[in-house]
């Protein structure tokens, strides 16, 4: 049986990141949330908050996956011009959501009321739904195939977990580690084999140097969970048959 | 005087991150790194460990940037194909460098010797130069407007310190921050106003929630030290004049 990949992008937006001044948090939270609803996040593009870049990133991305995520850009102030560059990229106006409004009118009234620079936050491409947003008062914003997220953290996960279960997708990946005191160099053939010898599963080698000594953990990836049962147990074996000792679940 | 703008991109190669496994640190500290160089890192992609998606990325980005640096890829085991797919998007061969061969030798020469596996990371695109590993064995790559560095963060940090200063660049963008316990939708205008009336500087306005309470911090960012100090001056009386009071440096 062959199985659908299904795949999703992400775009960031993004000049705080790539100015190097705040690390990022929504790529490696994002990948973990789709990886549970059985989507692989195939491509991550940072850009720049100018509208070219993200029209650009828009188009690309959400044409070749079957979703595609931005992060960023949705507040009230004048840096915030994602849902105008996706209504551009996407060929349709901007306009207000009634219930965006509605929503916005309810979070802000005991806040000092709904202000024109607030009210902005209710604009959308035409055409969109809401995303629940269970942190603070903006909505998210779901237009076709794409999924306009904020850029705090913690409201993009409010945000997630009001998606979670609604998107289709196929088998999760699941993922096996184990951990070995050892230099990858030294066991790249045994890595390598197999890796050949496992149809379907994909090894990765990830090395470190930690109090001064050379280790690395091996992740078996695969859709089926016996089959990545079985490649670990003869990756362990044949590293045990080097004389190693192996740590189940990685160092 | 109109400065020119010099700018690099980052591929970031990529199943590990795309996976949610690993965050990713080399954006953050090749940012900071090359703004420091007065270069501006205009875009990210992070990829899948597949040649095609490294070579449609390099190709995009090496010719609409100064300069392009990737992460990972670059060890010994089966899933090190950055070198490869380098090459075959530069159209030129994989050769091994002599010198490269040399400090392999030298490094493994009391660690076992330079097996087949370990040979493999003295394998570059022909035509390219090396850069200096600090940390281990194997050297990063430097290949056109390319530069080809490790995937493990303090290894690439150790690759960075040897390239200081030896690649062209403008003025660096200088950033100054200030915070203020102030919901940002309550000072859009102003921050608007406060970027219209300082030509050449840049707002980013970043809320968080802290200790149940609404806070901003506002990044002004020119490469002008006289002019972005202008501008936060006359920021922080703006703020200032709406009763509240401003944190210098952020909160």
């Amino acid at each position: 049986m062959t199985t659908r990949i299904w795949t999703a992008a992400l775009a960031v937006i993004g000049d705080e990141i790539l100015s190097g001044r705040t690390q990022d948090k929504n790529v490696a939270q994002i990948a973990a949330w789709l990886n549970v609803q059985g989507i692989r996040l195939a491509e991550v593009r940072i850009v720049a908050d100018k509208p070219d870049a993200i029209v650009e990133a828009v188009n690309t991305l959400r044409e070749r996956n079957d979703y595609l995520f931005t992060t960023g850009g949705i507040g009230p102030t004048h840096d915030d011009i994602t849902v105008d560059a996706i209504a551009e990229a996407l060929g349709v106006p901007v306009v207000f959501h009634p219930q965006a409004v509605a929503v916005l009118e309810a979070y802000y009234a005991t806040r000092g009321g709904l202000t024109e620079p607030r009210k902005r936050m209710a604009r959308v491409p035409e055409g969109a739904d809401l995303i629940e947003n269970r942190m603070s008062g903006a909505p998210g914003i779901r237009v076709g195939n794409v999924f306009i997220m904020a850029g705090v953290p913690h409201i993009t996960a409010g945000m997630l977990d009001a998606l979670t279960g609604t998107l289709e997708g196929g088998l999760p990946v699941l993922s096996r580690t184990i951990g070995c005191w050892v230099a990858e160099s030294e066991v790249a053939d045994l890595l390598r084999q197999a890796e050949k010898s496992h149809e379907g599963v994909a090894i990765g080698s990830y090395p470190f140097f930690r109090d001064g000594r050379t280790g690395a953990n091996f992740v078996v990836r695969a859709t089926d969970a016996a089959l990545a049962d079985r490649c670990i147990a003869d990756l362990t074996q044949a590293l045990e048959g080097t004389g190693r000792s192996v740590v189940a679940g990685g160092i």
